[in-house]
């Protein structure tokens, strides 16, 4: 955001809140604070390795609040040693053999967009793998494609569009964040039902560890013993570097219609979400915002809350599924004030406007808006969670009530929304945004009471720490009371068998 | 099956192999092999325990070509010493308690249906769970139920059947399997496409192992870490015994539709079958039946490829959809002979007929009709994989020479068909049948090298082991070679972290 887009908006956050806020700009990198490195590349790695300010600095947090705060306040206290930037497999090979041997903590840095500490390592190298961007190979009878871990979500649409497919992958993060991130943290699609999580569209993914080579075989499926891919889903680094991985495609998408619906309450919404997730129908898009984030996403004041729903196919209208759920929404108290809009067969159909378009772009602006709210000293952060629907309103309660109190008690004012990012036949993924003026030095401290507060009414009311954040750091005080201990020291078995050093991105997860 | 259905078997079989072949009744239990127990159960198991003949015989083994022929020759070498049936989880952490202290390996068995050895241990103790066989509580609006592992498919879908809901998970063996084995072996439902695997009507699971309660949380998604459920799934017994889940189930279905479609060749049905499953219709039924399995099964003897299609709907008609698939049968050189069967609403609809129903209860039945084959000294045996698209026509053509060449080999004489069980957007699961006139007393050898020859072409031809068989011992030669290296290393060091006496069903899956 510019300056001027940056008072703008300060204007708006005046005004909602009643309270002046002023930009102050970002600290310059050469102000900043950023330690000596605990240790530089040996020889062997030097033509690979950059330690300059800007790369260890731009390596040294992922996005989310806390991190923006921090790099806005020019402290970058958990820089890593040196960044290296491998091009091949060799090369990270290279890298996790020195680590090993030197005991020095590496952290495979993607994208760099976590927001729950995944990346933050103080002294670490950070190996970056971003170099490892090729689509290497494309099977157009089985719809799949080898693809390297490093390469980042627009390019690896641009390289798939000549083939006519696409992953259909679309996290909020899609921009900055990469094939291989989205693995290790099992990232959520855009889109709400079927084939959206990451989990469900990788065939067979290769992992470097310190023992070798983790590579699965390319299959549609098997049931020959636990899955090895679900062990490198979500495992954050901590077993291995991901650097390949065979994807499924779609075809591209050539009929949509899209629709956005109101309703009286949010949890008369929720109802009618219940109903369209457990009717076999899987819309494309089925995202609930609340009267809140309906008014400051959607563009949607009058205190109702929007159902955005949509459907798209590659093979055949959709029109028949619409009309079913329309039926539905109906059922449940939702009417349409500017009806559907289908389009199709074409196969750029832009398929959504009014209330629906406004929202989509609110989405895809979010994390750029969230910069400009750092530097006008605005708290603005997310908590996500999954809950079965017969503890959906219990959570929903228990969550508001909670970060309302905290935000009372240390900002004065705020406000907390709701919008559903995901539905399933037996729950949803409710995620919350909170916005509040922050006291100017205090965020880390403020953000810390919401955080704790948010976490622990998740947790007491049923939900996950994360329904597509992954745990990183941040979430490990309610993660280790979340994951059934067993499990936990299955996965710390497994894990010092595979890095004995205990080299690879140590502390998310699992361990001390 | 009576001695009277068997001999009429036996006439069509002698009719199609040209041998005449003779039933043999199963050796009497009273003169079977069944050596002495190599341990008996300790006081404080006794009230628990069995150690009758009977009970020990009818644990030895599962329901494999190999383990039925061993059952009718009357050799139980491989006879557990008793068999503990525990009525509450105490009792399982009690069994689990002894074992551990004693060295005693156990053996989880649900309703024994294991066909790849995954419940046969000489001398260990087999863990009988079908006396925990209730659904315990059922959440109507998440539709999702509490249910213990050792409840047989149709006693599952008695209990559910007043809240009208359903699990609606039937693999071929539902009638002689269970929940917990369902989830320990990953288990294929009947169902083609989307939500038929047990993997993803898993919700929660709780386990007993020796280090303690491993209880994941009900979720209905979740990104906190790799998924504890899936590495359960599939875990066959050697991480812990499975006492409950939580399940995700369905409202009951009321629309239906149905067709058999024709195609000149196995090959084009495929194709089919691949467009089908690329177009995100989601068909419930989408068996392809070579044109061998095509006369077997479907009554169909033209010398054509049939394909059973069908779609069902708790929600909304389905006869959208099933034109849609009939235009893509039409592209790819379908016809359809007696049209589309479409029913509902109505609860009871069959909705199938002609060929489809013929396939139908041909697939019923088959489990009853192969111990009739065994009578007669029919070897019959399957084999199945998935694989993607890219490789089928190579993999088929393999798996088929190379069992056409051993079967001439060996019994001079058999066929070999295929059919599909399951289709992905990115492969499909074929599923081959063996039949041929074994020798009386060689049947084990035979078995043998006709399973070598179809495991190697399997994995020679980029498929999996098994696509939802499980390892159990008879893969273990095959899944070595195709599961990465790193993974068993990781595999193992977590099972010695909750085994460390090393009692849970050791050998199937990793070890030695």
């Amino acid at each position: 955001m510019t300056p001027e887009q940056v008072d703008h908006l300060g204007a708006a956050v005046s005004g909602r809140f009643g309270v002046a806020v002023e930009r102050v700009p970002p600290c310059p990198l050469a102000e900043a604070d950023l330690p000596a490195a605990a240790v530089d590349p040996p020889s062997q790695l030097a033509a690979m390795c950059r330690q300059d300010d800007w790369i260890r600095a731009s390596h040294t947090y992922g996005r989310s609040y806390r991190d923006v705060v921090r790099g806005h306040q020019g402290t970058f206290a958990s820089a890593p040693s040196f960044v290296a930037c491998p091009t091949t497999e060799d090369d990270v090979t290279a890298v996790l053999e020195w680590c090993g041997a030197a005991g020095v903590p590496v952290v495979p840095f993607g994208g760099g967009s976590s927001v729950v500490g995944g990346v933050e390592l103080a002294g670490a190298v950070s190996l970056d793998l971003t170099g490892l961007d090729q689509v290497l190979e494309v099977d157009r009878t089985s719809r799949a494609a080898r693809v390297q871990a490093g390469v980042y979500g627009p390019d690896l649409e641009d390289q798939l569009r000549p083939h006519g497919l696409t992953l259909r992958h679309f996290p909020q993060s899609f921009e900055c964040s990469t094939l291989g991130g989205w693995i290790a943290t099992r990232a959520g699609g855009h889109y709400a039902t079927v084939y959206t999580h990451i989990d469900d569209l990788v065939e067979s993914v290769r992992a470097l560890t310190p023992i070798g080579v983790w590579e699965s075989r390319r299959l549609p499926g098997s049931g020959a013993g636990p899955s090895p891919d679900r062990m490198l889903l979500g495992s954050e680094g901590t077993l291995g570097v991901i650097t390949e991985a065979w994807v499924r495609l779609q075809d591209r998408v050539r009929w949509k219609a899209s629709a956005a619906a109101r309703f009286e309450t949010f949890a008369g919404g929720a109802e009618a979400v219940r109903a369209l997730s457990q009717s076999a129908l899987f819309p494309t898009n089925c995202r609930l915002l609340d009267p809140g984030e309906a008014a400051t996403s959607a563009g949607v004041t009058d205190g109702t809350a929007v159902l955005v729903l949509g459907f798209e196919s590659a093979d055949h209208p959709v029109d028949a599924a619409m009309a079913r759920a329309v039926e539905l929404v109906g059922d449940h108290g939702g009417f349409l004030p500017e009806g559907v809009r289908g389009t199709g067969p074409t196969p750029d159909a832009p398929g959504s406007a009014g209330a629906a378009e406004a929202w989509r772009s609110s989405f895809v602006r979010a994390p750029y808006t969230r910069d400009g709210l750092v530097q006008l000293g605005v708290l603005v952060e997310t908590f996500e969670t999954a809950v079965t629907w017969d503890r959906f309103e219990a959570l929903h309660a228990g969550v508001t009530d909670a970060v309302s109190r905290v935000l009372g008690e240390v900002c004065g004012v705020g406000v907390v929304t709701c919008r559903f990012t995901h539905a399933y036949p037996d729950g949803a993924a409710p995620y919350f945004t909170v916005m509040a003026p922050a006291r100017r030095g205090g965020e880390l401290s403020q953000w810390g009471d919401i955080k704790t507060a948010a976490s622990e009414a998740i947790l007491a009311n049923g939900g996950t720490i994360t329904h597509h954040h992954a745990v990183g750091r941040d979430h490990r005080p309610w993660y280790d009371r979340q994951r059934p201990d067993p499990f936990a020291v299955a996965l710390t078995s497994a894990k010092h068998s595979l890095d004995p050093a205990g080299v690879l991105n140590p502390g998310v997860l699992i361990g001390g």
